[in-house]
């Protein structure tokens, strides 16, 4: 067993340095959008009293008037989305604030909150510290992770909410500059997620580790609390969030079209702006925390696994932090991918946009792939032991790089499954848009179809990198690959970000009557937006099954199972009603979408009926009691599912034990999963067979009919099913199955001493 | 341990008297019911010439025209279901053939087609007889199972085929004289399947007997054949009838009232008779096999369980007979219950014929608690041994009894959980159709809803039930639970078949123009007959849930697996594929229907447009071509579906070995089930969403709209888009895990011998 070339003073360098240099480029970034300038003091009674231009093919760049229509649309939507964050914000901090002081308690109980340290879990011969430090530690971690990611999440709304109107107005002087924009807003986010986690993680390690000292085992025990904290606000963002611009989008959508033949995105639509809100809120705060919730739980839990390898017991601080410097290096990578997009090539027309997305994904992969192999060069020692389930295993360094590898590319690969099964240049979304034809029904029972079709190869893929990644090295290769796959995170969230921004874009540029020429070009920026969104979210659905699954494993080690029989009547019985979990978490969230829209459709319909002049444009709609009505719903409304999500493990482990909660998880990751990618795909698809549709009625002779047509009314009604189906419920499964799997890891200590009340009893 | 009180010659007698009383019951009631007379011999022309009689209030009891238009439309209906049943056969016949070869080719390579017998696996101080002879046994009782299924359907559906006009014409006199007649058609088929069953395994087991002698062990081995012959035959029966009933069903629909304003049961429909047979086809004939084979594979397992408990080592014939104890005693039990709804009692008003249905449930179940205990009483020892995965458990005989009544009683509560979320009597499905208001997303995303909210209650149901006969009884419990939930299966079959023959006399009626008092009564019946079929379902899942389970208990068992940890990966990503097969198959089967709906769409278009005068009623449209096609495509489109489900045993047991495919069984179950339950919640609740506006049409004045209203629009696309999901691919989900599991318990010696080949080479 060799030593690693890095030594534990360069491991103690690099990481921040990356870390601050992510931060940097995020700040230069938000430097260069801001140079576009948006100058909201301007008064229209300026302009000799003209206050509605004609409708023109370009837009003159110097239009001041122009100029403030985007600004006030521009902090309408502001507005609107820090109210949500204000509001949220005090909920999160009384929720986060109960549940830090519920883990002090149960994990300082578990050894009665004695300060004797006591004998390791692992290595029995060796004496690691007290229940109540780990309980300390923990609780601090876990405050230090829900804080870092509201930070994050904070701070990405923000230049969102800065950058659309900016894009917009850079749509005037061409596609490719309004590109650039939005492009370089969506990597602010990103790098600040990764940066900000990685940089986090970083000092909490080493301020835990003038306490631990070399009790590895405790220090990264107490530190998958960073993991639940960022996990646990991912609730909020991607639940809450969802219900939130699910509210609004359905809402604006019924009314708008149904009703009174306003478009969405009218600005005499009361609900347009709480539709824009909704994107930021959703898309990108939603997006954001749930994805740092993979990446920080993909961390932490490769931690807590090297730290009980023979890492830990050499203390090669080096190898230990692999996954930090994996993480590290994907900053530097994400870097170099961005510079492909906003200064290496130009987009200049409004077909390169998408192929230069999807480069962004390809370049990342290959450039992180040579990265990996550098740091596993470099950091780990050409051979080691991993124990894992009783039985330890020899690994080579080239095995663990090829987990990372298995996880980057496995990524890589679902995404454009999905592609392929919800872009409506192939073929199934095409056969799902044929279906309109006949009808709504046939439209909805092949999008189902789809989305169910969807799911197989997809699992295949997710089995295939489970397969490999433990052949190679246990259940430390799983949690490898899950961080290989989240290791480009700053890219990816990039193009998550860059999606909402352009599609605000869109919707301000309609608001404010810009010429045909800048609204197809931020239409065109939207378009590809979609698009990659939807390789994003089978991203999102592939690594939060490889986390949940290296959490599982570790939570089995932690809680000291030797082994899950299924055919043990408790863990089969814990997998069926795992199993039910992701149904219930459907119906609540589904129902609570459903109400929260008919709250909006009666406040607009209300609205339309008795402020005169709206639907003629003389008089303003009432934007702000619509946005209220989302941020209410959506807090109401999450607590049922919220609830089902924290509660569930720990009833299970206090009432029924950690083996039945091991089958409740392993149920829920097993049925989660699946149906989390079939409505997801399903509710991309009929959106995007709608667009096929409305795009024949511009572009093609042979199209399936007008925006008119019965076709498309077909197409509208399954667009509207799968709008709960694809961001609010499906891929808030992903939450279901993370956060139910690292809160049981976190709290594994306190159900193993006192947990299984229930059949103590019987 | 103390001697059972029945002795083995009274068990030998017991048993087949039963059978012989189901069936003689069996003819009794179809000689009743062939009293009331058809004449198809009659000339209209003898009617001076008057061909259209006015629409009446009442129909003459003595107008022979009339009985002569019911007569010609049962013929039609007869003629599509024979050409069905003889076209299927065919292909069943070929399969069956093909399997029966590879059955005997797998079990007999077991140990190289050696004669010499072997130690025993469960008792090794024994010597069993060879595996060519489990080979030989096996593959006779396969096809027993099978030939008795298809004997037992193809009775089944005659019986409905001449019965439904019959109640058409009964229905002139009374609903009190109809509900008898399709009532008492309904039970030839439940006391058919039900004894015939019996009959064929009794003589099955004594004939083994005659070459086994005393070795229990190999004999039962050798029997499961039996279930698996029965489900095969499901397979066909579910998934290929589904196939048939939904396209014509669907197409039917959605030609007739989209294109030409044709009710579905207008005569002048071209795919009216299609439809009917396809009630016949799918409702009766899948229905009746799918019970069928949880029915033989609960008996089997059961006796092989037994066969290597303490029963099997003494030679306790008796008590080892206890599931065909019990299975006898509820065929006693379903005869005196079904005179509760034939003499005892009499349906007077149309309001009594639901809760007269309703109490049939009740009444069996409650005299058949009686009758279990006993049975428990006089067959069962006052304790026995239970070998269950290497542990030995003692049980009591009042613990079994008790097993029994959890599994009879949870049947009944799943079903009024179902009946609580979609009968139209309650607030959920009320909740749907209110939605309707809004359109057709708000009605599918609401309807989804609730399905997923129906899987709550359910799942933990069967968890209950599963927990409490495990605990009582061990791996014996579940299987005596699955047993005693289906032991009142002569009384449920003949509910479920009365639905379909009340959906048709109603279908006569219109097409044969009768009477509107005499069409509100087969109405009323065909109403009753919805809402029990919905109880009903939730009953087939539920045992079909602890039947797999049980399978999956043996399997391990057999296969000589000591342990199933969820935490190896084989089994993990085998739990993830299998996970994945439910959406697999709802994707093929849905594909299926879709594409089959569009033939026949098709096909009626053509006939609209090009046989002149059949709006108008003065031509006949061409029945028989869209018969031809639903058989056709029923045929073609089952193949992949139902090669999933047969060949993905084989492929996983032989290249990946028992244990993944344990985890692929695990998997399946755990997914399968709450996606059936949702997908049929679902479907039957919008389609009674429907009924519910339908009938504020009529009878409400605040009701929901007219038929021609937007609401009714969107709870017309709701019905349809449940069509596929409740019967075809949502119930089919059964036959998936039921068949995969017993299909690998009876390959598991050929698996356990040579399988895992992938696995072995790397």
């Amino acid at each position: 067993m060799s030593e690693a070339i890095l030594s534990e003073f360069g491991t103690q360098i690099f990481i921040p340095i990356c870390a601050l240099i992510g931060i940097a480029f995020a700040i230069i970034q938000w430097f260069l959008v801001s140079k576009v300038k948006v100058t909201p003091n301007y008064s229209p009674a300026n302009r000799n009293g003209q206050t509605e231009p004609l409708i023109q093919n370009v837009d003159v760049i110097n239009d001041r008037y122009l100029v403030h229509r985007c600004a006030e649309v521009q902090s309408a939507i502001c507005e609107g989305a820090t109210s949500f964050i204000v509001t949220e914000g005090q909920y999160v901090g009384v929720f986060m604030a109960a549940f830090a002081i519920l883990i002090f308690l149960f994990l300082g109980s578990v050894e009665g909150f004695s300060t004797k340290s006591h004998t390791c879990t692992y290595d029995t011969t060796r004496s690691c510290k007290p229940a109540l430090a780990t309980a300390v530690f923990s609780t601090i971690s876990f405050l230090l992770g829900a804080v870092t990611s509201v930070v994050s999440g904070f701070l990405g709304m923000k230049i969102a909410t800065f950058a659309n109107a900016r894009t917009t107005l850079e749509a005037r002087r061409g596609v490719g500059k309004a590109f650039i924009v939005a492009f370089r807003s969506g990597a602010v986010m990103g790098f600040l997620f990764a940066a900000n986690g990685l940089l986090a993680l970083y000092i909490a390690i080493n301020l835990s580790k003038l306490y631990y000292g070399n009790d590895w085992e405790g220090l990264f025990e107490a530190i998958t609390g960073y993991g639940l904290g960022g996990s646990s606000i991912a609730l909020f963002g991607r639940v809450g969030g969802g219900i939130y611009t699910k509210a609004a989008d359905i809402g604006a959508d019924l009314v708008g079209k149904a009703e009174k033949k306003i478009q969405k995105d009218d600005s005499n639509n009361p609900a347009v702006i709480v539709d824009n809100v909704g994107e930021n809120v959703g898309n990108i705060a939603g997006m954001g925390t749930d994805l740092f919730g993979s990446y920080t739980e993909s961390s932490c839990i490769s931690l807590v696994v090297a730290s009980i390898s023979s890492f830990g017991i050499t203390h090669d601080f080096t190898a230990m932090c692999y996954p930090l410097l994996i993480n590290s290096m994907g900053i530097l990578v994400c870097l170099l991918t961005t510079l492909f997009a906003t200064d290496f090539f130009e987009v200049r027309s409004v077909g390169e946009i998408e192929p230069a997305l999807k480069r962004q994904l390809l370049i990342s992969t290959a450039v992180m792939t040579i990265g990996a192999a550098i740091i596993s060069y470099i950091a780990l020692p050409s051979s080691c032991t991993i124990f894992s389930f009783g039985a330890q295993k020899e690994i080579k360094n080239w095995q663990l790089f090829l987990c990372v590898c298995v996880g980057l590319w496995d990524g890589l690969i679902i995404g454009f499954v999905m592609e392929y099964f919800t872009s409506n240049a192939f073929s199934p979304v095409r056969d799902v848009a044929d279906s309109c034809r006949i009808g709504a029904a046939t439209n909805v029972i092949f999008g189902l179809a789809l989305g169910y079709k969807s799911v197989i190869v997809t699992i295949i893929a997710i089995a295939v990198a489970i397969f490999v990644s433990f052949s190679f090295a246990a259940m430390y290769g799983i949690a490898v690959a899950a961080l290989g796959m989240l290791s480009t995170m700053a890219t990816g969230l990039a193009i998550d970000a860059y999606g909402p921004i352009s599609d605000n874009a869109g919707g301000i540029a309609k608001m404010a009557r810009m010429s045909i020429r800048t609204r197809e070009s931020t239409d065109a920026l939207d378009a590809a937006g979609n698009t990659t969104a939807n390789i994003r979210k089978g991203f999102t659905i592939g690594s939060a099954a490889l986390v949940s699954l290296s959490l599982l494993g570790a939570f089995v080690c932690r809680a000291g199972i030797s082994v899950v029989d299924i055919m043990t009547p408790i863990v089969f019985i814990g997998m069926l009603v795992g199993a039910m979990l992701p149904y219930c978490f459907l119906a609540m969230t589904m129902t609570s979408i459903g109400s929260a829209t008919l709250k909006m459709v009666k406040e607009v319909r209300w609205q339309l009926h008795s402020i005169p002049g709206i639907i003629e444009g003389v008089s303003k709609p009432d934007y702000a009691t619509c946005v209220k009505i989302s941020t209410e719903a959506s807090i109401k409304e999450m607590i049922c599912p919220g609830a089902l999500i924290m509660f569930t493990p720990l009833i299970v482990g206090i009432l029924f034990g950690v083996t039945t909660l091991s089958g409740v998880l392993a149920g829920a990751i097993v049925s989660g999963v699946p149906i989390a990618i079939a409505a997801s795909s399903s509710g991309v698809a009929w959106d995007n067979a709608k667009k096929y549709i409305q795009a024949g009625a511009i572009y093609h002779t042979e199209g399936l009919g007008s925006i008119e047509s019965n076709s498309h009314k077909a197409a509208v009604i399954g667009d509207t099913i799968g709008d709960p189906l694809k961001d609010a419920s499906g891929l808030a499964i992903n939450i279901l199955i993370k956060l139910m799997a690292v809160e049981s890891l976190v709290f594994a200590p306190f159900f193993a001493a006192h947990g299984g009340l229930l059949l103590k009893i019987f």
